[in-house]
C-alpha cells in the first residue's frame, strides 16, 4: 500500500484513519449481515440502528437539547441557501464574510427578499465583523444568517452573534470541531465533507419549532419543508444511507478523542503552530485578520507567485497535498480539520519554516 | 465472513459482488494515490477522470447522443419532483401508476398546475396503461411524466410512450436494466440505489435543449434549475463523489456483462422463471396484469397472510431476505435488479415451488 499522504483538502478532506478502516472492514459484510451496508434498506432494523446511532452520537457531543432534533439531508449547503427561506420566509438578515454567505445571501433574494447587513468583500473577505461591528439588524428583520467558518479566505468567528431573532448558521467547514450552545441557534447545517464525513450528506441540528412547524408558503415543494422530512426521521425519501454510516463513525471517533473541547484544544494546537511558523517567516504573510483567524484553514501568501509554487512542488515531493490556495483567492491554504494528525501538521510547519524558495 | 445473502431488497439493492470488491480493494488508497477517494477533492483532477469516466461508460450503454447529457445530482427522485416543474413550467401531464408518480404529480401541483391524465389507483396500480389506453393531452399540456418501473407495485412499461412533447421518465428502478433510445426523451432521472449504484446520487440524462436554457420563473432558487449544474459539469457544489464512483464501478460492470440488451436478456430469463413458478403455485397469485409485469419488482400473494409470513420466515432460515412486500401493499416482493444473481433467483424459485405453507 501506498504510504498515507499529508492531505490538506479542503473538501472533501482527509478522515480518521481509524473509520476508514472501520469502514474497510465492514464494507463487503456489515454487522455480519452477509451483506454490504450500501445494499441494505434505509426501512430495515439495522439501517434504523446507524442511524439512530449517528444522532445519538451528536447528541451526546453537542448536549443538543430537547428542544432541537438531527437532520439528514442531501444537497449539500447550497439547498439549504434556497430551503431556510423556503422556511422562514422573507426578511433573512445576512453577514457576507465570502463565497458561500455571498451564496446564501443571492439565494434568498431569488426567492424573496433579504438584507446582507455587513460584508467584507470590498477587503478581501480577510475579517469576520466582531461583535463590536455588527450594524442593528433593519427592522422587517426575520432571521440572522452567518457563516462561522469560511474556508476559501480561512476566517472564523469566534465567539456567536447575539440576536432577538432565530439565529442559523452555516457551520460546513467547523461542524464537530469545538463545543457550541446549541440553544443559541435555530438551525445550524453543514456539508458533512470537511469535519464530518464524506461529501453528499448534509448534518442540520434545527430548532422542532421550525422543523415541525411549516410556516412558509403553500406554493412551497413538499420536499423543501423542513416538517416533511423531520416528520418522517429524514426518510421521506431514501437518504444517503452510506454517508450516514461514516457520519457516524466520525461523531464516535470524535467522543473517543475525549469529545469537542478536547477536539478544539487539539485543533487550537495544530492552527497555532502553523501560524506560528507563518508569523515568523520572511516570505509569508496570514490572509485573514488576528481576530478573524481560522482553526480549520490557514491562509497566507508567500512574497510571489512563483514561490508559492515552488513551495507546492515541493511539498510534493514530501506527500504533502492540497495546500494549494481556493482559485478565487489564490496563495496557499492549509485544511487541518479534526482528523489531521498533529503530525502531518508538524510535517507541514518544519518544511515552511526552512522553505526559502 | 458471513455468507453473502441472496439480497432481493427494493433499494438500496443488491450491487454486483465484484463491484463492491473493487471498492474494497481501493478503499483505503485510491488508484496508490496514497489516501481514500472520500478524501480527496472533486476538483481534483483524479475524481474528473471518475466522474468522466462514469458518464462515458453510460454515455456507451445507452448510446446517448450529442443532443443529451449526463448529470449526477442529489436530492433523489423527489427533488426532481420539483425541479421538473421548476424547469419546464406549468401544464405537465402526469400518468399516475402508483406511490411515486403520485408524489411527482402532486409536487407538479404545488408549485404550479399540472393534469393527471390517467390513474390506476382505483384499481390497486396492477396495471399501466397500454398505448391504446393513454387518453389525447389537454390541449395546454407542456410535457408528458411517467414513471417507468413502479417498485412498490411491479409494474413496468414495455414500450416508450409516444408524444410531441417533451417526453419525461422516473426510471429509478430500471435504469441501465434495457436499451432504451435516449433520443426519445427530453428527460430520464433515476435514484442510483436500484440498478446503479448507492443511495445519494440522482442520474439525469437530459436534453441540452433544457439543461442548457433555463425559462422557469425568475423566482426559482439557483440550485434548483438544471443550467446551474449543467454548466458546472454536476459540481456547482460538492457532488456525492463516492456515489458517483461506485456508479462508474457498476457501470463499466454492466457493459463487462455484454452491454443493456445482454443484460435485459438476463433480466428477462430471471424474471420469467420466477413468474412461471408463481403462475404454476396453487396458493400465488401474481399482483400485477400480465402486460404490466416488471421485469424487476416481482409482487405476488399468497392466499393468507399468514402463509405469506411462514415463507417470508423460511426464507430467512436459506439466506434469502428482502422478499416482504412494501408497507403500503402487503404480500410478497422480490426485487431482482442487474445485479441479482441468476442462482439466487433459482433459490427463491426452488424453494417457492415447493412450498405449501
Amino acid at each position: 500500500m501506498t504510504e498515507r499522504k499529508h492531505n490538506f483538502n479542503a473538501g472533501p478532506a482527509v478522515l480518521p484513519y481509524s473509520v476508514l478502516k472501520q469502514v474497510h472492514s465492514q464494507l463487503l459484510d456489515f454487522d455480519q449481515l452477509g451483506l454490504s451496508l450500501m445494499e441494505m434498506s434505509h426501512r430495515s432494523p439495522e439501517f434504523d440502528q446507524v442511524i439512530n446511532d449517528a444522532k445519538a452520537s451528536l447528541t451526546r457531543l453537542y448536549s443538543i437539547p430537547d428542544t432541537h432534533e438531527v437532520m439528514f439531508l442531501q444537497g449539500g449547503a447550497s439547498l439549504q441557501f434556497a430551503m431556510i427561506p423556503y422556511n422562514l420566509g422573507s426578511g433573512g438578515a445576512y453577514i457576507n464574510t465570502g463565497t458561500w454567505s455571498t451564496r446564501a445571501y443571492k439565494e434568498a433574494c431569488t426567492i424573496g427578499t433579504a438584507d446582507e447587513i455587513w460584508s467584507d468583500e470590498g477587503n478581501g473577505f480577510k475579517h469576520v465583523p466582531q461583535p463590536e461591528e455588527l450594524p442593528s439588524l433593519p427592522a422587517a428583520s426575520t432571521y440572522l444568517h452567518y457563516t462561522s467558518n469560511n474556508t476559501i479566505y480561512g476566517t472564523q468567528y469566534q465567539y456567536v452573534p447575539k440576536t432577538e431573532l432565530p439565529l442559523i448558521c452555516d457551520m460546513s467547514s467547523d461542524f464537530i470541531s469545538r463545543p457550541i450552545n446549541v440553544a443559541d441557534f435555530d438551525l445550524i447545517y453543514a456539508g458533512a465533507q470537511k469535519n464530518a464525513g464524506p461529501s453528499g450528506v448534509t448534518v442540520l441540528i434545527i430548532k422542532k419549532a421550525i422543523s415541525r412547524h411549516f410556516v412558509g408558503d403553500a406554493r412551497t415543494p413538499k420536499i423543501l419543508r423542513y416538517v416533511t422530512q423531520a416528520e418522517k426521521g429524514s426518510m421521506y425519501n431514501t437518504p444517503n444511507t452510506f454517508g450516514i454510516w461514516v457520519i457516524k463513525l466520525v461523531a464516535e471517533w470524535v467522543e473517543s478523542q475525549g469529545g469537542l473541547a478536547a477536539i478544539h484544544a487539539l485543533n487550537q494546537a495544530k492552527a497555532n503552530h502553523l501560524y506560528d511558523v507563518i508569523d515568523a517567516h520572511p516570505l509569508c504573510v496570514g490572509h485573514a485578520t488576528d481576530v478573524s483567524r481560522s482553526l480549520m484553514n490557514v491562509t497566507f501568501r508567500m512574497d510571489s507567485e512563483d514561490r508559492e509554487q515552488a513551495f507546492t512542488q515541493l511539498c510534493q515531493t514530501k506527500g504533502i497535498i492540497g495546500i494549494k490556495g481556493h482559485r478565487s483567492v489564490g496563495g496557499l491554504r492549509a485544511s487541518i480539520y479534526n482528523a489531521m494528525p498533529q503530525s502531518s501538521v508538524e510535517t507541514l510547519a518544519d518544511l515552511l519554516a526552512s522553505f526559502r524558495g
